[in-house]
């Protein structure tokens, strides 16, 4: 017998999920973006001085070229992927498992065969471009490859180019954030769907595993990253793989989780009350509630021309500011939120090393305070907004419910 | 109705799902072999020259320390989970999310804080252990991070370490092999309970999707790496997601999977028949077969005596002569077997870069030939064998039967 509940979100509460449709249109607005996103790094490239760009990180690799590698992929993908743009061509990495893959994906590439010595090619790679100065993904490109680059052509010059396209993907084109907001919705239903089936004594880690099938089999093409699901005082550790510890009566239930479509990815976070919440978890909740609030109000104040618009460190400092007054200054040790796109973590940092600029906009990011007390409990409200000047709005992109939810009676 | 299926095997038939009880064996037998693992790198320590190790690679910490991050967790991580090794002493690092976490799972470490900004604290670090040379795993560090480090700290000199702890975890202690052959059972198992259910007209997504779910219920911490579900023509395709292509009567399925259990990875491909066998699949399905027995009578051979025992090179060249005798030697362009462990390829490798020293032993590798035709089919039948010169054998540790099975009949 199932007990009714009552005044949970039902799945039919949010969006449905996208159609082929859909999925054809963001196709569409990819090419149709490219050019100009290969414009912007060519401008970079010539305000650096040099010739080429060579492209190592995935996500980079599919803005520009269309090239998608899953996660995890880029362990076993080799240099398949991996790009050299110059000022007139993109020249696209792809060894014999992925040349199908390339040519499809990536019109307009000229595609290259690769091994995974790639230093045995790079010479007449680079002079095929006519780059004598290649700029370098140096965060992610390791050491040994940079070497081992350097040593096969020592004419060519490697410079080191550190955030190039991430400040770029900062700002989103609508159909960016249409994905986004596509996935918000999948994670909104996943938890509508599961909500109403959480029973005390069930384990995290089966929690977890049933949010996880809601999510990709209803629309998503992945997860955004592992659910994590934390049960009581677990839930006081902002990190964790879900365990085997169980949900129990007077508890709070921590679900912090995401969804992909379409290489775009969602990111939220809800506390829940399993039973009867008690009234220390519920003080906690509402605290956290206002500093999310009062964030969100600094943003919108900024966008109304009622002060200035915020940097990542104002926007940051507004729900500081509340968990402080409220004496849980040092039981928040992350940042207010981080950008969102193809990435789960990118750019904008809503952070006290968040940068005195004001936020760029249109952009998407997470606004997720949260407070953790060790061996206690922990809360956190995790909701993507996207910031957007020209219309004057902080728009939800996440709705599910954020008020206290009693689930599993 | 479903209709009765022959032939097929049944869960059952494999070896049941780990117990707690042999989790706490490993965990006791991780406990025990540490200080031996650590001797071996502190003999290549000296044997170098440097007074300490830079240890980034996330088997390598789950190895060396015990500290275990999930599969992407690295992504997010920062630098919790790295370690300095001395002659004396091994310094964990370790974020507030993951200070706990370090404490339970790597006791006799000295943990130390750190942010993302591991060049602040760098020299105090290295000058707390007395290091003045220190060895730096160069296939895994950024180029921006070797520089940070060398900037910080410029009397400090790093030294390029590739390959070291690669080298002595290829030889497999007896709780390493069991973890293996256990994850290797959990996946018999799981392709037993998909194998009755497949229906012409589902799609590669679809059966991978349950695939993974029986893997992940059925005794799994998580999967080895993503399914592959490859059918008709598209098993042609050495790599590649799931797609909404289907099965059809007369053609092959490919499935490439594996499990994770206590860190410790399979990986197995079986092409299956979907109805009736088409005798042109069938042919190649036998060379294939052929093939992998080959490679797996030369190993026999070797560890007999009767033959020399081979080297990377030699059991891959086995496997090649069956393909190319047939006339198929350019339709298989892979090598013939990984070494597996801790991570899904490691070494040894057996390929025709695999090097002219006997295989180690014991061992544990995938003997995996495959045929791949453009547009038209593709086999692969692999398989994990331990390979143990102590013993004389070669230890099949995949159990799935190998000879033709017809399918969603």
């Amino acid at each position: 017998m199932t007990k009714l509940v009552r005044g949970l979100p039902h799945p039919a509460d949010f969006q449905a999920p996208p159609s082929d449709l859909d999925r054809d249109r963001w196709r569409q607005a990819d090419a149709a973006a490219r050019p100009t996103r290969l414009r912007r790094l060519r401008d970079r490239m010539a305000a650096a001085g040099v010739d080429a760009y060579f492209g190592i990180r995935s996500e980079h690799m599919r803005y520009l070229t269309g090239f998608v590698l899953d996660d995890g992929e880029d362990k076993v993908a080799g240099h398949s992927g991996r790009f050299l743009a110059s000022a007139e061509e993109v020249v696209l990495l792809a060894d014999s498992r992925y040349r199908l893959q390339a040519t499809a994906q990536a019109p307009g590439t000229r595609i290259e065969n690769t091994t995974y010595d790639l230093a045995a090619i790079w010479p007449n790679l680079v002079k095929s471009l006519g780059a004598r100065r290649v700029a370098v993904e140096a965060v992610v490109i390791s050491h040994q490859l940079w070497g081992q680059l350097q040593a096969a052509a020592p004419d060519v010059e490697l410079v080191e180019a550190v955030g190039w396209i991430e400040a770029d993907r900062v700002v989103k084109e609508p159909a960016e954030t249409e994905r986004i907001k596509a996935a918000c919705a999948v994670a909104d239903r996943a938890l509508a769907s599961i909500v109403r089936r959480v029973r005390p004594g069930q384990t995290e880690r089966e929690l977890a595993m049933a949010l996880e099938w809601e999510i990709r089999t209803g629309g998503a093409d992945a997860l955004a990253f592992g659910v994590a699901c934390l049960a009581g005082s677990n839930a006081a550790l902002p990190h964790g793989s879900p365990s085997t510890s169980e949900a129990h009566v007077g508890r709070v239930l921590l679900f912090d989780f995401g969804a992909m479509v379409d290489g775009y990815r969602s990111d939220m976070t809800r506390t829940l009350f399993v039973g009867e919440p008690n009234p220390r978890d519920v003080a906690i909740y509402e605290i956290v509630a206002a500093a999310q609030a009062a964030s969100i109000a600094r943003l919108e104040a900024g966008l109304r021309g009622e002060q200035t618009v915020p940097s990542g460190r104002e926007a940051d400092a507004a729900a500081r500011a509340v968990i402080e007054a409220a004496g849980h200054g040092e039981h928040f040790g992350h940042g207010t939120g981080h950008g969102i796109g193809l990435a789960t973590h990118e750019l904008p940092s809503l952070s006290r090393a968040g940068g005195d600029d004001p936020l760029p906009s249109p952009t998407v990011f997470s606004v997720e305070p949260g407070i953790y007390i060790d061996g206690v409990a922990g809360v956190r409200i995790e909701d993507l907004v996207l910031f957007d000047r020209g219309r004057k709005a902080v728009e939800r992109l996440t709705n599910f419910p954020r008020h206290i939810l009693t689930v599993g009676v």
